[in-house]
């Protein structure tokens, strides 16, 4: 294989991820030109601030640059092969893989679900058809997991707390008014557990729970790596002896394309938001969030201002852990 | 104060405003590398393509570069403190201010008004929320009042007649089909007043002056830098022995938010075009407009093409200003 | 003439254009600061992301840089003289264009045509406009011609033929279900006139001939090279013993702006897809297409997928000839 993609931290193992963080702490707020000449290519079919931003920046850092592509609505691609090319899609991923590969070093993909049937969205697509016809590598900037997010999750935890071995990691979902994507959800499962973390799912029922393959991953890395996952709907039992938790609503999966039936569920789950009483359980634990967060209904405004809140720091590691993707997967090393 | 802000020329002395011009003319047509590494995040909140551009390359020819992010009705920040944050808004600006400062040098933001309510619209509190919570300056690339403009203007005035005190600026409201916002003509009384000309402010009706913030200051600043300020719905008073005229179209803060109460008057006063004639009664004065400029509404192409019309000049100034802005508050120099 | 448009490959001489194939191949895959400190700037009025992303690493691969300004419903000019701009148009090309060459050292412009009335696009007139008043060089992404494609085709051509004239290159229609463009078709008959191939129009019907100005301009160039041009609509004919298949839909000129009265006649003429029937009368012909490409609509799989096929090769070439047309008209050789 002459490149490798990073789509998700499952295809990485917790060595390679440590060489991963370890790079990033180094490339934290300096600037080199490991990546002189190397273009991204940043294609976008959901909007983007802090991630567009942040990879943008992590190619200057690095004296490399990025093209940004908004393909939302503008570049429907057919994934299927053979097929006869008379609906929206005006081009197939083999030739825009292909093609893009000769412009550019890296091609980053930002593409969510549709929401509409989990069986579709749950093989992602769109980024595997991109992976197999690419040239180069190609980085998810988030589908149905966000592995970016989950090295910037990490990079911060061992900030703070340096071995996270058999430390209590609780993902606790909270409410949002809308069903959201369970990328970071999954993404938290996946990187906590395969550092060896003490892992709690905390939501209000076992529809919460996520995609079987995340779950089993899960526990598969418990094992593999020392830790250990627990599934909890009991926010007082979740809480007690917490060194982290980690807040995300999602959309409870059997409801998936008929939210309508899951809104009842979610409203009478609104006390889930992460709140000072709550967080007096914890070991005196951290809080974080991936960002955009929204204040008062997923977590208070105390929760949120205080010391323990690291969910800045976890958005500023975003720009180091990419420039160590980016760095290690173009060869700049 | 680790870091200052360009929100307003209100804020900045007009010896520290003479020393951005003077910047900006060393720096005019010259490349350097006084921002070698530094980033800029370039925010509209509404669409932009002439402040982009000058934006983009006044970092680019200092060695620097921009990441532009296009907020418009895809990023809608809370601003208020301590809210539920159940509506629209999926961000507060304090997570937003902050983390943006961990990836960029400098955050510029163009923000209008909404258009509805101008005793909201006067607080300007987007970015000044921005400026409260960012951990690096700010710049204002366009809300209530337009300060790059300003510093463009001036500098092309400087250009063309040297010390500009005591000279004529007459500033004239011109007709447009539609209600504009304010800001250009606030900037021009600020700016104008700041370098103690003589200031006229021309329009239709005692309604259509400006806010009284502004109003109070061009007053004060006569006072201060030997100037005058006077009111005019006269244009042949006004015209008459002008060094400068600087037209605009604004809608008239009275109906604000019912702007069809406002369109006879509008209507009414078409013959405020800039004409041949009236700059017959000017002392060969200069000609001047933001851009963009409706042609044979605002101004007759006769005046627009003759060679007092400087208004290309400023648009062209708008780049080594910005680049004086950007090097002084990045401490490049 | 202090500098030189490239709106159409028709006001080049042959030499020339080779001399600017010849320079896309001793760039292609290099990297060079030829063009360092110089910004390009690229007007869509269309959507695109291949041509987007190829022209902003032109710039970078020359260490020059690109802002991209998505025109498109955001910035309606005024192109006609003497209007009075009372309609939707903010601004004249006039200041636009003037505006723009103080900021940045070439404009490329896309802009398709509006598919109302054949008679008004056929003229051109926005990318004409920006031409006449700005003071840089001005380059055409796609209007009704797209010459950056020719450059690709020809660079690939002569990469895979070595000399290609009296080479036989047969220009087929092909059905898709919507009227497109005729500009890759425009473009298509010019260049390879231009260098002398024996040149086959492949049609449905006389309505699908191209604009006269094309059609004579081949003609022309037939008689002054040592080609030819020769019409048909018979694809077996057509396809014997070709060098190359160049496949492009495009609407009638004889139904512009009534489209459904083309549809009966388009929809008839599915079969002129190219196949490997088809392809196995050629002289072991060569495929390409422009890009996007509808898979078993306007060519099979098998044809797509087989050795010959060239398409990729002449995407990929669009960034070597754009290079070489950016330095070449910016000086930087």
């Amino acid at each position: 294989m002459t490149h490798r993609h990073f789509l998700s931290t499952a295809d990485w193992s917790q060595a390679e991820l440590q060489g991963l963080l370890d790079s990033a702490a180094q490339l934290r707020g300096k600037r080199d030109e490991g990546l002189a000449g190397k273009k991204a290519a940043l294609i976008f079919y959901n909007p983007s601030l802090r991630t567009r931003t942040s990879f943008q920046v992590a190619m200057l850092e690095q004296g490399g640059d990025a093209i940004v592509l908004d393909a939302a609505g503008t570049w429907p691609l057919e994934i299927e092969d053979g097929v006869v090319m008379d609906g929206t899609a005006e081009e197939h991923v083999r030739e825009a893989a292909r093609v893009l590969s000769t412009y550019v070093d890296v091609i980053c993909i930002r593409a969510f679900p549709k929401f509409q049937d989990w069986q579709v969205d749950r093989q992602d697509m769109l980024i595997r058809a991109f992976a197999e016809h690419a040239t180069v590598p190609v980085v998810n900037m988030e589908t149905i997991v966000h592995p970016c997010q989950e090295l910037a999750l990490m990079r911060t935890l061992q900030d703070r707390l340096g071995e996270v071995k058999k430390k209590k990691f609780v993902l606790t979902w909270t409410y949002h008014p809308k069903p959201l994507n369970t990328a970071v959800a999954n993404s938290a499962l996946l990187i906590s557990s395969k550092f060896g973390m003490d892992v709690t799912l905390l939501c209000p029922t076992p529809e919460y729970l996520l995609d079987e393959r995340y779950m089993t991953a899960a526990e598969n890395f418990a094992k593999e790596y020392g830790g250990s996952l627990t599934i909890s709907h009991d926010p007082e039992e979740a809480y007690d002896g917490a060194d982290v938790v980690y807040a995300k609503s999602w959309g409870a999966l059997p409801y998936f394309g008929r939210w309508e039936d899951e809104k009842p569920i979610r409203d009478a789950h609104q006390h889930f938001i992460v709140d000072e009483k709550k967080m007096a359980l914890t070991n005196n634990g951290l809080f974080s969030h991936c960002l955009p967060m929204r204040r008062n209904i997923k977590v208070t405004d105390a929760v949120a201002d205080s010391p323990n809140a690291v969910f800045i720091e976890e958005a500023a590691n975003r720009l180091p852990v990419q420039k160590a993707v980016l760095k290690t997967l173009l060869g700049g090393e």
